[in-house]
């Protein structure tokens, strides 16, 4: 298994890991841009563009790009984030040509045109909509924009109703033109596929995009905030969403950052699953998790109760918290979700779409391929210290958090939330 | 890559499927047993014996159980369905003894202690709690029970909060040792593992099974009916789920039914996607899905809308399932389907985690493993003609239907939906 990168002459990258005992690949283009890089009257555009690129190119429809793909077998799909936007394909050995040659259709040719894009404006208010009936995207949503209030990286992926309809060809063809550029893509390919071929077929693809318009239109820094939300919809269960600011993934701490995630709510044996499933019964699900941004990140926890055991839940949580920051993790506790990390790097890089995606993600976000080994030495690097030190820092910052699901309550709840988190009330009666 | 299938004496088969390149395996028991095995009074027991076979056995507490995979860099889960119930382990190469030792001591050594299944109650009440807010997962359940009423295939497998209150100690004792019969057990394993090794442990491990209790505790067989149901929930969206009796997974049309599914629903290309979604932007998404169960099954479909779209979505629906009945599809159609599943096929048989699900499925379903080229060849007869006789017998049978989300009008809906699909309004205006 060989893992290569060449750069063609207007800076695209091209990547590829040849994995030759499996009979298909995965493979994708992956641009760094993404909803942060939208002005408020933007908002949403990336994500529309991305749909937008299925709908129809100089030479081929929208149900022919799907019947291309599709009667050989193939799957292609999209996703928009902050940071980046993905479109991707996964083919039979020998089909990587083609699927390359569909996926530079899309991105360089499509027509955005005005029908099509009103057609799809529709669908995506339906996506929207189902966000609206899901208690856990509402509260997603709103810490979101209690940890980075009115930027680009605090604002829905999908933008508002409002943002979608007023986007016209024009704005998605201006936004295209400004953001794609060449040094912003990278063409990864994973599986039954060679370095050459897939090189060959991007130069011919992908070599003449343009630099003329090489980006300057940069986004600004994220700043975290934090602060409660709430929202008065009521559901069977009450949503709870708590975070503090977490490491960017170039800080030095981003892997400690993992690390205490696992051991505080990342297993089945981490603290939180104990304390508050395995001991009191009052979570389905607990987890915790940490995600960085090229200049700041999120430390969360989230769980959903019955709006009764809201309180304790939050107490339970803020203790936890407490407890980590004050004594630590012990040393086994660090040893296994150190394990756990590093077999779950090994078992994600045998999927050739995870592969694909990691190395993608590494030339975007790190500008070099972070080879598995040095991953894992990173990894070995987190100490009980450094783990107990990250805790004391998420305790003495500002919380960010978000209830959902306990009607007008869940505000009363959301403040609380934040002052256990930020240890203002210990010892104080929680709101009934 | 070989597949070896050995059984020990008492009756449990043991299959691996080896993957030298890989430095991971996933393995684990698959049981014959599910929730149509249960009467009425013991809904969710089936489920509530997988998460009790997590919370302490002779040996180890249920923080031991966590503990010793997860330090390994392991992962464990189990689920539970209709006719069977599975536990499995992802691990790290040379770990798979471990990871069956504590699958044998969950499976055959479970304390069941009263304090600990109180607990456990309370999360699968909430588990039962957050389907509620999920209003495809009330359309799914509400379907299910018109197409099998009074039947245990017909009830949610998680149960009611009654009959989860209800379950005993004993009860899960007393299930157990009816059910889980050495011939219905299958070990499975596939990825970097011997055929040698899991066997000797599957032998020291499972060997002494008692096979005294040897099950005649069947099931009732399913009969299917259909109608019509909704709820009086509102939510954002509406979901409309439609569908007919599907062939059962041992039938002869099985895989005409996956071929039709993926031309009507399956796929980007598909008709309900190019008609609901590309030309009409009605939804975010709509699938159709078929699956079978020993003696009968279900093809549905399933889309979500505003509430105003409900009635052209159900209409659009009808239509296509007419045309679909009186003209079949194209050659080409079936030709892009075929291809699709059997490129999914292929792609799914990557996986170590759906290659060893994959085979312990045919051995407790067909009784025997089936090769990929034998799938192959099953794809391969399906014809146009097939394909179309097929659709007419759905057009021709009772359907069943569930719409959730438009409060009291979804009730019109669900009888509307029903007649739109046995074809006993066609050309009636559809309400408002």
């Amino acid at each position: 298994m060989t893992t290569t990168v060449s750069t063609l002459t207007n800076g695209v990258r091209v990547v590829t890991h040849a994995m030759p005992h499996v009979e298909t690949s995965s493979l994708g283009v992956w641009i760094g841009v993404g909803a942060r890089h939208e002005t408020e009257t933007q908002q949403g555009i990336s994500h529309l563009l991305e749909h937008m690129a299925f709908k129809g190119t100089k030479t081929r429809s929208a149900l022919q790009i799907a019947e291309e793909i599709e009667q050989v077998g193939g799957e292609i799909n999209a996703a928009t984030s902050l940071e980046s936007t993905a479109y991707y394909a996964r083919v039979l050995k020998g089909d990587e040509g083609l699927a390359l040659e569909i996926l530079a259709d899309i991105l360089q040719d499509s027509t955005f045109d005005q029908g099509e894009l009103e057609k799809e404006r529709d669908v995506i208010l339906q996506e929207i909509a189902a966000t609206q009936d899901s208690p856990d995207e509402i509260a997603y949503d709103l810490i979101q924009e209690a940890a980075f209030p009115g930027q680009a990286v605090g604002r829905p992926i999908l933008g508002t109703p409002a943002s979608v309809t007023a986007t016209s060809p024009e704005d998605l063809r201006r936004f295209l033109g400004t953001h794609y550029a060449p040094a912003r893509l990278v063409v990864s390919a994973a599986g039954a596929v060679t370095h050459d071929s897939v090189l060959r077929h991007a130069e011919a693809l992908f070599g003449g995009l343009s630099t003329s318009q090489e980006t300057s239109h940069g986004d600004e820094p994220a700043r975290y905030v934090g602060g409660a939300r709430s929202s008065v919809k009521s559901f069977e269960q009450s949503h709870v969403l708590m975070g503090f600011e977490g490491p960017s993934y170039r800080a030095p701490d981003a892997f400690t950052a993992q690390v205490f995630s696992g051991l505080f709510g990342g297993g089945m044996s981490s603290r939180l699953f104990q304390e508050v499933r395995e001991k009191r019964g009052l979570c389905y699900a607990i987890y915790s998790s940490a995600w960085g941004l090229k200049d700041s990140g999120m430390f969360q926890i989230h769980a959903a109760t019955s709006h009764a055991m809201v309180p304790e839940l939050i107490d339970v949580i803020g203790q936890e918290l407490t407890v980590m920051a004050d004594r630590g993790p012990t040393e086994r506790e660090v040893t296994r979700a150190k394990a756990q990390l590093k077999a779950g790097l090994l078992m994600s890089l045998e999927s050739s779409g995870a592969r694909a995606e990691q190395m993608a993600r590494h030339l975007l976000v790190h500008g070099r391929l972070i080879a598995p080994d040095e991953l894992v030495a990173r990894v070995d690097e987190v100490t009980v210290e450094r783990v107990r030190t990250f805790a004391q820092r998420l305790a003495g910052s500002p919380a960010c958090v978000a209830i959902v699901g306990a009607g007008k309550k869940s505000s009363v709840h959301a403040k609380h939330a934040q002052r256990a988190l930020e240890k203002k009330d210990e010892g104080v009666v929680a709101p009934a």
